[in-house]
């Protein structure tokens, strides 16, 4: 009988360890592809790809809410799509031209654009709808339109043939007639008055009277000093009182029969949103409709406050007489028939969104106006 | 000079093949601990943990608008985290009672739920003012005030305690007043009327003359029915439209005094909502952000239309006399200096609301309301 051998314990252990080796190096490997390749998850797909976008809007850089609500969703968009999406936000002429942004998005130069439909009416009559119409609907209204009334449908329709995707990217909620420095108290007063009044509305004023011009924003406060112009139209107080309107204009018109809600817009190219996947277009889109209620109620609550700023540097906050505004609203309804038998997708948007204005405003007429009536009425101020 | 002795190679090997193991294993940990604490990408951090949530609902499962718009909130969460956050939406008493949402979320036996914040006076009475009072804010200026007025901070601080984080989720607009068996031509007609009409209007109804029963929602139509009740308050059009309104009381009145503009709310359990990465938050803050305007756009949209329908089943659509409400008014006013003095979260919350409601009201006096009225005026229907 053989002396016993003492047992070699190496190899074994060798084997063990080569073994576990393998096993936690695999677990590694499976660990990666899932993360990089597009782990399956309910049905829907996810990439690590990293995507870099550029938007151009038609405001200055940092303008007061409508360009600081841009800035707040690109970063919203980071966070959430934790850097994957990053939007780099330019202010209007940095690289593309305050009205170069729609063909810029279009043609692909760049990936986003924000702005306000009715600038591209020269070239999309109809698109004018999706901001808003003298005497359309206001903020609640439109969006009923938009989501839930085939409004938003009609604009991807309408912008298609563009290559672009719209979706409403903030509103204004009502705004003001304007600055005037002269007093308003007939429809005869509007008699070759000069106003800055942009758009159908300019139409409108130009047919009742007055004379409508184009200046320029940079060149707006100096021809209003000086009485180039009689009176201008801008955005709203808190954009008005910054703009240094107080200073220079005797007296503040109201109501904004000219824009009574106007929805900002986004515009994306439809070649980079279908590069993008399902979850970061999810992400952009609930971005978006985050924005679009943000500036209202941004400009709800600042509004009031710039309002009574404006008041207590003496500016006479004043109503239009109800003989200018009827005037208005009667040139309106020319305009629409005309442009509505000149042009079908016009006519098409138009009859969608009257529909639904006609029917909102029954019902508006029981409920927000009336009760509006009746709060004002048990507690008079 | 001993003879050489040979080289045992094991112990080396041993040794090289457990530091390959130790660093293998430690890429795969830290990699783990990447995907649970924060893989830095960008500066911003992600996770691939997954996360399953049950959201209780104070709605039946599907209710009309409320609760369709929890399950299209928890669908959008889904696919934009790409399944990484997947929502499981219960209607009321499926796993918790409609009453008992707000503890289960804040015990943390559920993350998060779906509700109105006045369901919870009992507990904390300054919780009302977060979903509307009577003859209070509409919803542009409620969102106006929870946003960019200093509510939403004020809400967070009310809700702390019940280790609970409160968002805004989605708003019904200006109410109907209620269906009603009986007409209502003078606050007389109010005495020993017996009507479903919960909360502080509740109790407003109660001394004005009123006698208001608390029903539940499945014995609302037999009560309406065989004359138990005399009158009902509900939701709105469309939601009293599906009760079956129409077939069991004859008048339906207007303004929606008692909720101006209700405000619902979605509930997270604190704990669970800070265990999120902040990816994930900044998702579901979008989507709770989103749907909070998409319910008040689908009422917006769809209530004018089922309020024709309601018309056209042959209810009589009518407004309460003034002095009714007046009447709900003044006593309104005693209600709240009540509960302040009694309440001093009441009081601070009740200040807020009410400082900014002043303001906006006297903003929308020239904006919002003035232009509902020239428009109306211009075009009389």
């Amino acid at each position: 009988m053989p002396s016993p051998r003492p047992i070699n314990w190496y190899p074994p252990v060798i084997l063990l360890l080569v073994a576990l080796l393998v096993l936690v190096f695999s677990l590694l490997v499976i660990e990666k592809a899932g993360e990089r390749g597009g782990l399956s998850v309910s049905g829907e797909e996810t990439s690590q790809t990293r995507y870099r976008w550029s938007l151009v809007t038609t405001w200055p850089k940092n303008f007061p809410v409508l360009g600081t609500s841009v800035e707040t969703f690109a970063r919203q968009v980071e966070v959430m799509s934790a850097g994957r999406l990053v939007i780099h936000v330019y202010g209007a002429n940095e690289i593309v031209p305050a009205n170069g942004v729609f063909d810029a998005v279009s043609a692909g130069s760049v990936e986003m654009g924000h702005a306000a439909s009715y600038y591209w009416r020269g070239k999309v009559p109809a698109a004018q709808f999706f901001t808003t119409i003298p005497f359309g609907m206001n903020a609640q209204e439109s969006n009923g339109w938009l989501f839930h009334g085939g409004g938003l449908e009609l604009w991807r329709e309408v912008y298609a043939p563009f290559n672009l995707v719209p979706y409403p990217g903030g509103n204004t909620g009502v705004q003001m007639a304007g600055w005037f420095n002269r007093d308003i108290n007939s429809v005869n007063d509007l008699r070759g008055l000069k106003m800055r009044i942009p758009g159908m509305a300019g139409e409108i004023f130009n047919r009742a009277g007055g004379s409508a011009v184009n200046i320029p924003g940079g060149e707006l406060y100096t021809a209003l000093q000086t009485g180039v112009i009689d009176a201008a139209e801008w955005v709203g107080p808190i954009n008005d009182l910054t703009f240094g309107f107080p200073q220079i204009a005797r007296n503040y018109y109201y109501p904004g029969w000219q824009e009574p809600g106007s929805t900002l817009e986004f515009l994306i190219n439809k070649t980079a949103w279908e590069s993008l996947p399902k979850d970061l277009q999810s992400m952009v889109e609930a971005a978006m409709r985050s924005m679009n209620q943000d500036m209202l109620d941004q400009f709800t609550a600042g509004n009031m406050v710039a309002l009574q700023q404006i008041k207590d540097r003496g500016v006479n906050v004043r109503r239009f007489p109800d003989d200018v505004i009827q005037r208005f609203y009667d040139i309106s309804q020319q305009v629409y028939a005309e442009q509505a038998a000149a042009d079908p997708l016009f006519k098409k948007v138009y009859e969608s969104y009257s529909e639904f204005q006609e029917r909102i405003r029954a019902y508006n007429d029981i409920s927000e106006l009336d009760y509006f009536k009746v709060r004002d009425a048990v507690d008079p101020q």
